[in-house]
Order: C-alpha cells, then sequence, then structure tokens
C-alpha cells in the first residue's frame, strides 16, 4: 500500500459531517448550500436523462457544455476561450488531480499557497511533486513577494492557486496577480488555477483570472464547477480550461481517471449555463445576504470575523475574539455546547499552521443560520 | 508536462466513435448498448433528484448504494461482503485508478495480462509501478503457467485481472483462478479485479470472482459497474470491494480523485439493485442473442470468431477467416468499404501484439447488427 494514502486521515470536511450527523449538530462545516438551489438544472437533467442519450459521451465533454462554458466565461469575466480549450470532468477535484498527474514529472517542484485546499498536497505528492509552500501574510492574506522568490527554484515547474480563496473567501489582490504572472512568465510555470468560487463573488465585485493577466493566457489551467454555480454540490461536474496544447495533455489524463461525465449532467449544465444568468446573480445575492446575516450575528455575539469578499464561508477569529481556545479545541467545543460544527483552519494548513482561525459555512437558511448563533451564544 | 501523457494517443474507443461520427459509419467499436435500458432505474434517479439531496454525499457512498451492491453480490455471487467493505467511485475506471494509485508505492512490480484493458498500463506507469506483462495463450486464451511464474519476482505487489475479459468475452477458467491465487498467496500480493462485466455472462454461467478463490477474500479489490448492470454506460457510477483494512486506503485515493459520486444516481442504482433481478436476467437473455445473432451473421459471410461467453463483444479471427489483412489495416477498411467500426485487438497489447484480430459490439438493435452484416457481407 501507498504509505502516503495509508498514513492519511479522511478529510476534514468528511469527519465534521460525520460528527455532525452523529451528534445531530448544524453542519456549518463542510461547503455545501441548503439553497438556492438551480430548479430549471434539475428539470433539465430529468429530460436528458429520459429523451437523450445515457451512454458514454465524448471523452472531452458534450460539445454542447464546452461550447456554453466558453459562451459564460465570455458574459461574465470577458474571458475569450474557445470550446476545445474546455475539458469537462467529473468535478473540480477530479480537474484538479488529472493536470497535476499531467503536468508533474516526478521531482518537479510545485509551488502551493497556505492556506490551502486539503486535496492540493497530496495529488501534488502522488504524482511525484515536491511542494514548496509560500505562507499568505496573515493579517492582509497577500503573498508576499520575498517569499514568493524564495520558493522558486531551478526545478519548479507549476503553481497552484486557489482564487476566491478557500478557507477565507478572500479575492486575489489584483497586484498579487500582476506578481504572480511576472513569477510565472519569468520562471516559466504554468499555473492551475482553482477558480471554483467564481460565480460567489460579493458586494459587486467581478471575478478576474490569473489567466487574464499578461502572458497566462498560454500557462494557465483554470478549473471550474458546475456543483459551486447552480448550488447543486453533489453533481460533481466540473471544467479545466487551457490553450489546446495544454488541454490535450490534460484530458489523457481524465480519460484514465473517469473517462467522462455523466451526459444528462453535462446537458443540464449546459442549458443552465445558457440561460440562468439572472439565476446566478440571484443567488449571489442571496448568499451574500446570508454572509451578511450571519456576521452581523457573530459580531453580536463578540465574534471577529476575517472580511469574506467571496465563497460560501467566513472565518472567525479566535484571537481578537478573546476567545481563550485554539481553533481545534473550539471546534471541539462548539460541536457539543452550541449543536454546531465548524472546520478548524489550521486544517489548511500542512505546515506551521496558526490556531485562532474557524471557518463557518454560512450558506444556509435564515433559521438554521439563527439557531447555529443562538447555540454559539448560549455556549460563549 | 508528464510525457507518458503528452505521447500518448486518445482511447481507440474514443477515436473509434468519433472516425464513426464523422463517416456516419454504423458504430461497433466502443463498448456502449443501445439497449436494453433500464427505465426504473432512470425515473428513479429523476425522483431523486426532485425530492431527495444534490449535495455532497458520504465520499464513500451512500449508505443505501452500500448495502444494495453487497446484497446483490450476496443473491449473485453467493459473496458475503458486508457495506463497509463498499467504496463507491464515479465509474470502475476512478475505482482502477484510485486502487492502483492507493497500492503501488513506486518501484512495485506489478502483473498484467494481455490482452488487457487500455487503462491498466498508463495508470500502473503513473502510479510509479513497474508492469510485467503476461500473455495469454493465443489459442486456449488461458494463464501459461510457466509465464506466470517467470513474471513474478522480489518486488512484485500486485496483480490486475479482468474478468469476465474485455476485449475476448471470455471468462476466467476455474484453474486459472486457482493457479493465479496460489500465485498471490504465496507471493503475497494484492490482486485488483475488474469485473464490471459480471452481470453479462452468457450460455446460463454464473460469474464467480477471483475473490472467493481460496486465500484471496483479504486481497482482493473487486471492481463493479452500475453502468453494465443498468445498460447506462454514461452514468459512470461504479465501486470496489475489498477488506476495511485496504477499503480505507483505496477510499483515500478516492477522496482525492473525485470525492464522491452524484447521489441521485447512487440513490437509483440502490433502487436497481434492490428491485431489478428479473429485469438484470432479461437484459442478460437479450444481450445473449444478439450475440447468436451477430454470431450467425458473421459466421453466414465466411468471418469466424473466438466463442464469446460474456461482454457486449465478440472478436472475429481474420486469419481463420482467410482474410489477408491485419487488424488495423481491416478496420480502416471496413469503416468506409462497409460503413462499419470495429477495433482492433492489438489496441489491447503493450508489445507483441496478434494482429488478426477484431472485436465487434453486438449490443445493439437487431436491424442495426443486420446492416453491419449486411455491409460487411457487401465489403468481403
Ligand atoms: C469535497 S468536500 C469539501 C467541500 C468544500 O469545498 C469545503 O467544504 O471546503
Ligand atoms: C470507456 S470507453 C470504452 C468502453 C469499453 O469498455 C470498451 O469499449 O471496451
Amino acid at each position: 500500500m501507498n504509505p502516503l494514502y495509508r498514513d492519511m486521515p479522511t478529510t476534514i470536511f468528511e469527519a465534521m459531517s460525520m460528527r455532525a450527523r452523529e451528534t445531530g449538530a448544524i453542519n456549518l462545516g463542510q461547503g455545501f448550500p441548503d439553497g438556492p438551489i438551480n430548479a430549471a438544472v434539475i428539470a433539465a437533467a430529468c429530460d436528458a436523462m429520459h429523451q437523450r442519450s445515457n451512454q458514454y459521451p465524448p471523452m472531452i465533454g458534450l460539445p454542447e457544455l464546452r461550447d456554453a462554458v466558453a459562451g459564460w466565461y465570455a458574459r461574465h469575466q470577458a474571458l475569450d476561450l474557445a470550446a476545445d480549450e474546455v475539458v469537462v470532468t467529473s468535478g473540480a477535484t477530479e480537474a484538479i488531480a488529472a493536470a497535476l498527474l499531467a503536468l508533474i514529472v516526478p521531482g518537479d517542484e510545485v509551488l502551493l499557497f497556505q492556506p490551502l485546499y486539503d486535496a492540493y498536497l497530496p495529488l501534488v505528492q502522488r504524482a511525484g511533486g515536491i511542494a514548496r509552500i509560500v505562507d499568505l501574510d496573515r493579517t492582509s492574506w497577500r503573498i508576499d513577494p520575498a517569499g514568493l522568490t524564495a520558493a522558486i527554484g531551478p526545478r519548479t515547474r507549476l503553481i497552484v492557486f486557489n482564487d476566491p480563496m478557500n478557507p477565507l473567501g478572500t479575492c486575489a489582490h489584483p497586484d498579487d496577480q500582476a506578481l504572480l504572472a511576472q513569477a510565472c512568465v519569468e520562471h516559466d510555470l504554468i499555473a492551475i488555477c482553482d477558480e471554483v468560487w467564481e460565480a460567489l463573488v460579493y458586494d459587486g465585485a467581478e471575478h478576474r483570472s490569473l489567466m487574464q493577466q499578461p502572458g497566462m493566457r498560454e500557462r494557465t489551467v483554470k478549473i471550474g464547477s458546475a456543483g459551486k454555480i447552480f448550488g447543486l454540490t453533489g453533481w460533481k461536474l466540473g471544467w479545466m480550461c487551457a490553450t489546446p496544447p495544454i488541454a490535450r495533455v490534460l484530458a489523457k489524463a481524465h480519460q484514465f481517471l473517469t473517462f467522462t461525465s455523466p451526459p444528462h449532467l453535462q446537458w443540464a449544465v449546459a442549458e443552465g449555463l445558457n440561460s440562468q444568468d439572472a439565476w446566478i446573480a440571484t443567488a449571489r445575492a442571496e448568499h451574500q445576504a446570508s454572509r451578511d446575516f450571519f456576521c452581523a450575528g457573530l459580531h453580536a455575539i463578540g465574534l471577529a470575523t476575517i472580511p469574506s469578499a467571496a465563497t460560501y464561508f467566513v472565518t472567525v477569529d479566535l484571537a481578537a475574539s478573546q476567545v481563550p481556545m485554539d481553533d481545534v479545541a473550539f471546534c471541539e467545543a462548539i460541536i457539543g455546547s452550541a449543536g454546531v460544527a465548524a472546520i478548524p483552519i489550521s486544517a489548511f494548513y500542512a505546515e506551521n499552521a496558526p490556531s485562532h482561525l474557524v471557518r463557518f459555512c454560512f450558506a444556509k437558511h435564515r433559521a438554521t443560520l439563527q439557531a447555529a448563533l443562538d447555540g454559539l451564544a448560549r455556549a460563549l
């Protein structure tokens, strides 16, 4: 057995969801919404299952979906992608796995940024890569130029960048994107950009991809997720976009990971991307309102937060809140005392983790958020 | 970029399906049926999408489906599996990828048997394994004991075994299963058994797994596919079964490949496995009748076949049929002259390929098979 997997714990998201199921706690841990959910794409998926094929679609995805993804990015992000630059995957996790397996040659160094989504490091390692981890500044959550420079060496080939960022819900500063782009161009690196939260950016901001920085169009793999756009996280449908010479190699890794993804989901998501812009805007406004509601509630009970600009998540700063517990102890305590499950941010660090930060998912009904706030108020 | 993927062609199945779409040829290449398709599981999937959750199910799969898989194997194969020995995957390809990534330590040797399904070798290589390829005897399609012994060395850790076997549609001889089991026990090997065709075994035979051989229960990963059982190859829902200490490690690889699979498909397949035994038997009889119809037609036009005991496939022996062409040339010729796409068996060989064998998919409507036979008759 491979020791990486033999010695690996179950993901914190899964572990916390299991704890929540066992204890009956309100699950503000794992990132999934209890609404809004797009009914039109669900109806389209059923229609497709009944009226169209349930057999293998093309390995790189249905042309309808690849066109729709390109069209959606053109409208929403002023990004000019061709359909043959889109490879459909069974969720963004598969896209990340395929991209890392396709692009890493054993011994290559790969830059990761902390906090980091938990799939990145084990996938880099299993692909034979050597991770070089750059810490984001723990106040501004921005890239420290000296830290970036120090981490890049002659064997560096790739960076993995998550923007908007899970867990903190921050969006990359344009200056940081420019800095990264310069580094990629200067050192001939490819950037794998996990942008699954791109449709959930708040306060009127619009997502712009690292791919749009000078010199990055030909060296970026941009990863997206239909589950996040339509509030259907279980659908596990995503994509990776890259210039054709890269996309062709990504597709080869994909063909031996899942080969293809269910055609009814592909047709439904294509229809959704083509027709549901108004719904997507409404969903975004509703999530923003949930964020505001939940953050106001947290503040009212004395819990300070890091400003969340995107995603389903807001992070509480225990130190700034004068809560004398570390993140793991706090999560342990509140699952019992408040009946609320959350995620310790240390789970997003491979080394030197801060211990004063806890992530909450606010993509829940008001009543659920209120019940969680009531539980936290009682417990504190 | 990883040279394995950079230099890799698109799978032969995909390539041939594309050729068929371009030329309008009847596609008897890639293995997917145009019927029978189970309508009850499609209806159940729609119901689940409307009435149950569309969010992340548990990473290892819904308990309903894991129970149903165990129950189905108990009824159909007299196999005693617990639900916690089942890990749900996004198709059998993902299961194979997860198992190889989880079980191979770079430098491990892995036994493969030729002909081999095209995903095995690149996945073994990308996982860092060293493939040792054992040729099946080209007349009996059985394992040569001397060849097996010669291929096993001190670094051998795994075997990958496909039974029933794609492409030839043969079922492993019980003596060969016993031989493999002995070798696995003697050399402390784990067997990854790709048994996706287990529900499509003809002529009254019943599938028995290598897992059921003495000493194999604790050292076998048994892989299955809902798509094959219900004729819904696009659904991409499968599973891997193994004793808990192995299943736990497999799950860790799965959690960073796709994490989980769509819950509506999981509920629907659970319902199907629990309630559709009669339909599954009927589907099997229909495929057997299609096989008989198609083989009779091939024989009538002078094409000799290797007996097909399972799968969607039958293989024509060009040499025995006195057709003076190699398999690739024959497939090239008939896509134009007969309007029929097929797969050269040399695509299932990593080395020393025979050149006289061509695979046809018979899981098609009678009219389609007849049109293909008419085309072949005209062309020959
Ligand atoms: C794949 S489970 C994790 C979901 C998620 O994105 C999160 O909770 O951070
Ligand atoms: C994943 S496409 C190949 C389908 C199949 O099993 C075959 O045609 O052999």
